[in-house]
């Protein structure tokens, strides 16, 4: 996945509908949280194991779901000047020795 | 950024830890909201303007928490079955006939 | 509004769906967060001034998101065995201690 | 638990920080569900038996984020205009209507 690119295809599709003035990274945040717990009410309900063995039907909803977190994520990324995999390498070096592998 | 590789990473990281039985869709969806708020919080007291004017400690913090999530949101998609690239791509075309651009 | 009286109406509800099982402490945790977050959806988009001046049906929406997180907090409450109005006043004690009035 | 004197309470203490300019409904939304989802994190890794059986550790916790979510909860109802214990009453009038019983 070619992050730049979907980036630039955003803030075009945000420009050609005049919506950049609501776009700031405060509200991009919200609108991420609000679709993180759109994912979420997925599966507030189904136990453990009906949560590993979705149908299709749950299966299309969640990556409807994924996509709309994801598309936010990156927004949020592009508008407050985050390099996003260096982020992402950090925080796995960081999470590598935050919890050490078990001996 | 290689989102097969990534996801293939963050198993063997999991596996290394014994971690599989805790990562549950049901348990990473909770997780990715949780991180989620966590990068809402950098937010919550700040103006639009402030928002979008962050100083390197934020932005640091930013990276932070935008890498939570999409480590969770990439180990969803993966436990989950969805392919997240098709899905993000069907996710921008329903976008564009939703919301069609100004004329 | 008598805490208690709520918490036994809404054991009762339950019991006459037969949503016993569905209601862990975890699930209603989920579904508490989910509703929080459709509260939050009310504002996304609002600048701050927007938000302090609601209109009539804004107003009704909130009503109704407040109320679903409010029934779902004291069910929390209730299955987790914790005495809220208790906690509650521990916590504004904390509060008190941890953020001092201006002088 | 008196709903409007916890407000009171809660605008005085405002008042003595100089925190006013703050709390828009916006914020206080967000707020809200940040707290929301620090009481999720308390149950993402449990198991449903885990959640039915929280030790005292846990219930204090649990006890603690319940108090910041309602104390967020009742003051964007005071801000928003939102009489809260119609706003309940109505709901479970809709949640009877929306959910018959079982037969």
């Amino acid at each position: 996945m070619d992050i730049s690119a979907l980036q630039r295809r955003l803030r075009q599709f945000s420009a050609d509908r005049d919506w950049q003035p609501y776009q700031t990274p405060k509200n991009l945040a919200m609108a991420m949280t609000v679709e993180a717990a759109e994912l979420l009410e997925i599966f507030q309900w189904l136990t453990p194991e009906q949560s590993v063995a979705l149908d299709d039907e749950q299966r299309r909803h969640l990556g409807e779901e994924l996509s709309d977190v994801l598309l936010y994520l990156v927004q949020i990324a592009d508008h407050g000047g985050v390099d996003l995999e260096a982020a992402v390498e950090r925080k796995l070096a960081l999470n590598a020795i935050k919890h050490p592998p078990r001996s």
